[in-house]
């Protein structure tokens, strides 16, 4: 049991052992309730996986203090989540096994784990983008995980709204960001049901307008931050004819700015599906326990 | 003369040879005119400085091919500047003198200098930007340049229109982009008369303006790339009452989401003027050069 990789969600925590998509056992899922039971199962998974291991993984919904020098280092801070807020993820672990423990960002540790062994391993950078729930994502850059200040928090960028979209956003603290208006709950809100029900002209336009804002996102990236490859993932991004359309509108929003053919002859491989599929998240925690062992 | 650097701008080329803001010397200035003698004088400044000469630094206007493995790697590729369309700005250098060249954007040389030697030297990552003629930025993260795909081109990010702004923008690619809005050439034709030159209410509704657009543009930095300091540099930040403005409107747009002390309680030292003046280019191609010297 090389190493632990610890998937923190907010709705499911997932659990696993190994060392990547080919070895990967006991893979057990918990729901997210309170912290003091939800961390008890991860410590109680730790104990029980304790013989050989060399590393632990914690891939979390956040925001998270990652500044190691600070008092709170590892922990969940100012989430929304009821009853999460300044949540010490890691302590328990600590308690159940003396090994290295690599914590970032969920968003952060799909990007790890589609850059190690799923749809962006040719390339040296890539960016990862899931739109459910929430809007969020993560980025590597040579091999290392984009932090700063702090996480990023892409999913919260300020967006031009459709020509006759009044729609008033979901986002509890911008409205009208990226989040609150292309977001699963802004899909519902908006149409009174969610994505997967939508059908004929209700879908397609929900479609055209997720396109136009997702789009916006994969430009303002390509503008600052230059990835090779955009992955986005997440529940909406299965609309039937989403993908492309946001392909479609990239392109037309760049409008031959960036002018290299992986963008302009080759959209198609610049904006791609995760292909780690449901255990993305999983990985990309395990990917963070291997970055842990020194 | 350790390192020559080499500013490769498009109005003036400056050249000088030294090692960082207290060792800079024979400082030369050159208009830009066409490649051919433009380069010649940099090639004739490099022979003439060639003694103990270990490596060469060029920032310059882009867009550039920064891709060591293609063919046209060192050359200003898709310029709109007459004339300079796909110019190999390293080959005149590499003639005069035998040694490692660094080569970068202009705006991604200032980032390093002023990482290294400028408002930036007590943290991680930065992120320089230029309001001028143009609008661009570039990116230092954990000392290493921001690059992907191709460098960033952060001026160009879709920008959510201000009330009852109906002005066209300037951008001949996008229109009403940032740049489009908000660079120098923008205020002189919203205006009639270029910003420096604005008084009153004029200058007041210019400011605001201004600071609306370019707060967008730190917003999407804080929460796509995380740097530590924001550094605002270039003719239009010069408007009186401008960096407050950005400063404020940053914070309002932010709105609390990204809740780090450096944010909500220092904007002051979060978003600052650049530290190295007019000698930020130049410094940045000398810096270029260090990084160049194996």
């Amino acid at each position: 049991m090389t190493f632990i990789g610890i998937e923190a969600g907010g709705t499911k925590f997932v659990c696993g052992a190994g060392t990547g998509p080919d070895d990967l056992a006991d893979v057990t899922t918990f729901p997210t309730t309170t912290p003091e039971e939800t961390l008890a199962w991860t410590r109680d998974y730790v104990t029980a996986h304790a013989g050989g291991l060399r590393a632990i993984g914690v891939a979390s919904f956040g925001p998270l203090d990652l500044d190691p020098t600070s008092a709170t280092y590892g922990y969940i801070t100012s989430t929304p989540k009821p009853g999460w807020t300044f949540t010490d993820a890691l302590g328990p672990l600590r308690a159940a096994a003396d090994v290295p423990i690599g914590f970032d960002t969920d968003v952060n540790g799909a990007a790890l784990a589609e850059s190690r062994w799923g749809a962006a391993t040719d390339v040296a950078s890539c960016v990862y983008v899931t739109v459910g729930t929430g809007i969020g994502g993560g980025g590597v850059l040579d091999g290392r995980l984009l932090h700063g200040l702090s996480h990023p928090e892409m999913g919260h960028l300020t967006v031009r709204r459709e020509p006759g979209d009044d729609f008033t956003g979901t986002c509890a603290y911008h409205g009208d960001c990226l989040e609150g208006m292309a977001s699963g709950p802004a899909i519902a809100t908006r149409w009174g049901k969610p994505g997967q029900q939508l059908t004929g002209s209700h879908l397609a336009a929900a479609v055209d307008l997720e396109a136009a804002y997702l789009a916006q996102m994969a430009a303002a990236m390509a503008y600052l931050l230059s990835p090779h490859r955009l992955v986005f993932g997440g529940g909406v991004m299965h609309l039937d004819g989403l993908l492309d359309a946001v392909r479609a509108r990239t392109v037309d929003l760049l409008n031959g700015y960036i002018d290299v053919p992986a963008v302009t002859e080759q959209i198609d491989h610049y904006i791609v599906r995760p292909a780690l599929g449901d255990h993305a998240g999983l990985l990309g925690a395990i990917a963070l326990a291997a970055d842990a062992n020194p």
